[in-house]
């Protein structure tokens, strides 16, 4: 049996490490082999790029260096953990992946969503997730759930000005993309883990 | 005035480095600012790239993920130290460049010509050399000048196999290309040096 390879995307504060946790009870429970990971890093010489990427002496890194060391940190993460644990029959949860490349350096940044997506399907040897859970959230409510307050101060703004770029982002590549499950992150808690559940149920049913 | 960007290619032992100092030497003592550079490397980021690349402990590194922090590298050396100083006037002579990323991981190690010079294309944002001097020298011819003799061993035989296919790569790179320059390595010293400054200079009187 081969296994699943799951991914969570959204914009930030949408809820995706509380679903993740959820899910991945859900699985165990259910006596499948999870593996949860994220990127960068994922093994030793991830970890490294991304201490290159990280470093705050590197303050003059170019954009394209960037995406590349993120590149290639993935690229060793798809073939030293994620293809095996998949061909082990693992079911793979991994939070981030190329769709964060393409919407935050390839439109939000400004890069190029075609070169980001280049650059990435040879990253991953072509590997895409069975399904990609996409929480989303309107950038107000992201912000609001952060501040847990209505007013937002001019550094804020700036950031909402971002926020809104990433959304447009993920709205633009959901268009593109059949694996795309979008869910209302506003929801309940326990609604969105069960139609997690539902879709994740029905791809093990295909196996 | 806008400056030049010139490389060396070739196999090992082919006597780049001899021909480099050479023509630094020459295009001084005319009065042009030259910016001697090699890779991977040539800026802060560049070596600690390098450093991740290199490190013995790095065992396990994937064919792609070197691959990609190779064009990270050349990203920012492009960015950070080679489009600067063609844009100062200057006249930028840079050991190896894409043209060996194609040949020896794209071709020789057989990761693919197209997908190597995809992600370098993006790397160098299209920055093309004015001029690629490859010298070229059989494998045979390569491997006698390190040994000075002629006999091989079986690790030389194994070493001559992968020179070969490099040599093949520049081979089919010479055909695509019409800023490559090639000169047989195998003659004096002296001549080579007067066919790549009659190059130089012809470039020199384009501007």
């Amino acid at each position: 049996m081969k296994g699943l390879f799951i991914t969570f995307e959204g914009p930030d504060g949408a809820g995706k490490t509380t679903q993740i946790n959820m899910l991945k009870e859900y699985l165990t429970s259910k006596g499948y082999d999870v593996v949860l990971t994220r990127e960068p890093g994922g093994t030793a010489i991830g970890e490294k790029i991304r201490n290159v990427i990280l470093d705050v002496e590197n303050k003059e890194m170019d954009d394209i260096c960037e995406a590349l060391l993120y590149a290639a940190s993935r690229a060793q993460h798809v073939k030293q953990l994620i293809l095996p644990s998949i061909d082990q029959g693992k079911i793979v949860i991994c939070d981030r992946f190329v769709e964060s490349s393409i919407v935050y350096q390839g439109y939000a940044r400004g890069l190029g969503e075609d070169k980001i997506e280049a650059i990435n399907n040879i990253a991953t040897r072509g590997l895409v997730p069975d399904v990609v859970f996409l929480l989303m959230l309107t950038p107000e409510e992201g912000i609001k759930r952060k501040k847990k307050s209505g007013e937002l101060d001019r550094l804020e703004m700036e950031k909402l000005e971002f926020h809104n770029r990433v959304y447009e982002g993920y709205n633009r590549l959901k268009e593109r993309r059949k694996n795309i499950f979008e869910i209302d992150a506003t929801l309940d808690i326990d609604d969105i883990h069960n139609r997690i559940v539902r879709v994740v149920e029905s791809l093990l049913r295909e196996e």
